[in-house]
């Protein structure tokens, strides 16, 4: 991935031009065991409020988590948007808040299988954007 | 689809909810013809300004389409918010816009496999949402 090489212009902004504007988006996916989707749709239904808070101090908004079946098998789509200035940073605390690394991460990775290609620091595939009109 | 019942909570919106927000949020899959990838990026680049003119009189906004493979298949995953109040005559008005009805969707189509499930009035396969934090 990708087979096609990105095309970028009025309405598909470059990786440089993403990175400057105010908000950056993320779209990224992920395998659902089917077994766990339960737990998974309890979890997300009520995120522990140490989570969310976890989640907005990480300068995290609109954070959407969909479910779908393609071909077979259950995927989770997660999108949000990031406000802050410096992500790297900002993700690294999230990953350091104690609730989310110690508690929530491992229930949550329990439902789910890490996709081929994704980064081995990563536990989701990041999609890549072909469209975005404001 | 679904195989689990939907679970909503403070951190999932009931259909009913979701509905009566100010902002609604619409995440969709449609499958995509390898063969016609390049095609429908460079489409996506550039999308026309009658395109654009029409989504934006549609109250649609913050309109994202990300590409994945999956198991060796090629995905499309839309996500837009609506703000209009008549989701129905906002979404049916786009759809007799003469640019999208008879220019713009015959080349996306061609480029999309519809997925099993959709129904028969849509193009993209509605997913279900399982968290949303603002």
């Amino acid at each position: 991935m990708p087979q096609v090489t990105p095309i970028y212009g009025p309405t598909n902004p470059t990786p440089t031009q993403a990175a400057k504007a105010s908000v950056k988006y993320y779209g990224s996916v992920i395998e659902l065991k089917p077994e766990m989707e339960e737990k998974y749709r309890k979890l997300h239904s009520e995120v522990w409020p140490e989570v969310t808070a976890a989640i907005a101090k990480a300068h995290i908004r609109n954070y959407h988590i969909f479910v779908a079946e393609l071909a077979g098998k259950r995927y989770l789509f997660s999108f949000f948007e990031y406000t802050g200035t410096d992500s790297e940073a900002d993700f690294a605390g999230m990953a350091k808040d104690p609730t989310i690394r110690d508690k929530w991460w491992p229930l949550t990775d329990a439902c789910q299988i890490r996709l081929p290609g994704t980064p081995t620091n990563q536990q989701w595939l990041a999609m890549e954007q072909v469209m975005h009109i404001d």
